[in-house]
């Protein structure tokens, strides 16, 4: 039997005990933006990580702790995954068929917020790992090392800062990102960059408290009011962001991206059946132009909005606060000071000053070449695993902390893991199936496999 | 002992049963927002007319029922009374400080939900009945009449065809409305007309399901920025509205309304202290400027904001739906569904036919002619009653459903009642202060006799 064969063989005989094992991980809330669960679950996988013989610290940020584990192994190289154990608030709760923490079992596929964001992904690497050392007689092939953050759904604050600090002991020759998957065709995709993330909370407060609008309609300024144009100043609806200098350090994507994004297939007619979109944004319909909007493009989101009466029927009040959560995606080579301080110069020039900006977290954009021979690594292992022809994104229109890794590690990454375009990451029935999830542990471990021998 | 005089000394001798009957009103919650006791207050109510002599009929509308009282006086001549047996819902409950439905008389206040708002005006009418018939040997001066609703604070949807339908059994020479008492001075105020209402609700939906904002934000429609961008389009931020045609029937204030809003004291101080204004819309100070703004213009007020996500922290969510609450104050001879058709129109030709309009209640302004007889007599009993010049406000800056009775039953409208700036209608810890309600007792039963010697 090959290695691959016997890889391949250890985790289809396994897959029961992994599923459990990503039931027990979904089944322990780790809310990051509220705090729910998070020790809790850090210890739950730091217990997982020191079964496998990984030494595991759990060790100090601004906010929540970052877990670090390592492992010896037969070579010198060393692989380093990157994972976060938080997941995203569940709510709105009643959208969901069955509770977000109970972790169901339903057609194939497994129910529960971090199913696959970033619990399933996590699982991958651990029943990897499990073939992995079972293949080389309980020894790891390479060194391993794991980063695991409490921090990744709430803006990796205080990664950045982590990594710089801990160059030595995270010094790995390539990495392996929390995400990865299959597109709408089934085809692998390995997505090379990320683009940047600058997340601000904008709030007005223009009285002491709400009064009857019947008496301040006229007269008293209204937090809604406010909140509304300075929101609108923000980004007109031809989706041109009016932000001065907000475009200025974008990098038109080059001959190779674009060359690139010509080989993704249109995910157009994917996105109208999932999302009911009827019109994509700026009139583009497909191909290589809705590709490149949607990854080489910087954005202005508006990701909530607060204020006053939201019950039935009528309130008649004026409300004295409002707020909103605003997202900008960033490409290279923007940056989220530059972009915070542009931000708050165009409110304050507008003649909004009583618009707070709050940073609920930002990150650079950042990328890797497409070229590297760890890049072709991936891709060679994704073609076995999947039997389908790899797709590399040069860059993905989401957003992490990869820059922190590219910058003081100087480490390609690339990803890999068990999503598919339905997974519901972030959303309600957020789920794995359980299929995916078993071609998410093999590319794991054959990618490991393939690095050791190189 | 003179006229006056003898209903004085009735009604100081009986404030402890007036607060007491007060306080079993008070005691029976009556929400119409949800249907809390609303039929057991009604018939509360009528007990109360009915012992009065009245003959009380609840009549069906729409909605609740309508209390309709009658009582055969002397003279020829009707006065009208009207009212609401319903009250605003008690929420939050954690900011009273004593339980809204167990009245609890301190420091010379009664503290209940609808202590103001609207049983203590309506116990104002009851008791003033009392002092009256006692001054005529158990009769009554002239014919009067009360109209009770129980969805005044809903909306009144049912009263408008109610009083249309009933013109004849309501027919009266005068209405003494629900509301009344003084300023942040101490002078008793008459209010003779009310702006009218036409409140909104907008809502969009851009996508099936929410999506994350790093695959939408730049290629799928955010029904956050499209009711961000449709409401910008309503008003601007020097406060105009924009939408085609809206001030065309707006009728500017009279050289008479100028001069009776010259003689309002300037309530810009009081407002700077209550609701911590620190400069009034469109750059007036107080004074005249600030109260015909504040009831001679319409308005378009932002009562609520709702999309996405809205808890701490950050949540990358580009959202499917949006929604606002939207509040228009108009003044004469603005209509509601006059508005309804140009905000409709408007929505359309600006590229927002995805915003979806409903209508969450109205009703049409309406005002009564400040120098007609009857706005003459309540103001000189005002004078006796407070010992203070009463106030004549043209407009107020509120809504209600004036125009029904103004259309219908052409009778001229005056306000009378025991409120003063604190009383909290609407909100936590409501209250009558016993003087005032002693006062607007007082003056109810002034004018009443004073309509009928007339």
């Amino acid at each position: 039997m090959s290695a691959t064969a016997a890889l391949d063989a250890f985790i289809a005989s396994h897959m029961a005990q992994s599923t459990a094992e990503l039931a027990r991980l979904c089944a322990q809330p780790s809310i990051s933006a509220t705090g729910e669960g998070m020790a809790a679950c850090a210890d739950l996988v730091a217990g997982l990580l020191a079964a496998r013989g990984f030494d595991v610290e759990l060790l100090p940020t601004s906010g929540y702790p970052v877990l670090v584990a390592e492992a010896r192994g037969r070579s010198a190289r060393t692989l380093l995954f990157y994972n976060h154990y938080d997941v995203q608030p569940p709510e709105p709760l009643e959208l969901w068929d069955s509770p977000p923490f109970e972790p169901t079992v339903r057609a194939g596929a497994l129910y529960a917020r971090g199913a696959i964001d970033d619990k399933g992904n996590l699982l991958c690497r651990l029943a990897a790992l499990d073939a992995v050392r079972a293949l080389h007689g309980g020894a790891y092939p390479c060194n391993i090392k794991f980063v695991i953050e409490g921090e990744e759904e709430t803006g990796s604050t205080g990664l950045e800062p982590f990594v710089a600090a801990h160059k030595q002991r995270l010094a790995a020759d390539a990495c392996i990102w929390e995400f990865g998957g299959v597109d709408h065709l089934g085809n692998p995709n390995l997505f090379l960059g990320l683009r940047g993330i600058c997340y601000v909370g904008l709030s007005v407060r223009s009285l002491t408290q709400d009064v009857h609008s019947g008496l301040g309609g006229s007269i008293f300024p209204n937090a809604a009011w406010r909140l509304t144009w300075a929101l609108n100043s923000l980004k007109d609806s031809m989706e041109r962001i009016l932000i001065p200098g907000f475009y200025d350090a974008v990098q038109a994507p080059s001959a190779r991206d674009l060359e690139l994004l010509a080989h993704i297939p249109d995910p157009a007619q994917s996105y109208r059946e999932r999302y009911g979109v009827t019109e994509f944004l700026r009139g583009v319909t497909g191909g290589v132009a809705l590709e490149r909007q949607a990854s080489f493009e910087p954005t202005c989101t508006i990701c909530g909005l607060n204020s006053g009466y939201q019950g039935a029927g009528s309130k008649t009040v004026l409300p004295a606060e409002a707020s909103a959560k605003v997202d900008f995606r960033l490409v290279p080579n923007q940056t989220p000071a530059d972009i915070l301080q542009k931000l708050r110069s165009h409110l304050d020039a507008q003649g909004f000053a009583d618009v707070l900006v709050e940073d609920l977290g930002s990150e650079p954009p950042a990328r890797t070449d497409p070229d590297h021979p760890f890049v072709q690594m991936a891709a060679d292992t994704a073609r076995v695993v999947y039997g389908r022809e790899p797709v590399l994104v040069p860059m993905s229109g989401g957003s992490g902390p990869n820059h922190a890794f590219i910058e003081h590690l100087k480490v390609p990454i690339v990803t890999c893991g068990a999503g598919y375009p339905g997974s519901q990451a972030h959303a309600p029935n957020e789920h794995v199936r359980l299929d995916m999830l078993q071609q998410g542990i093999r590319h794991s471990a054959h990618l490991l496999q393939r690095f050791a021998d190189a």
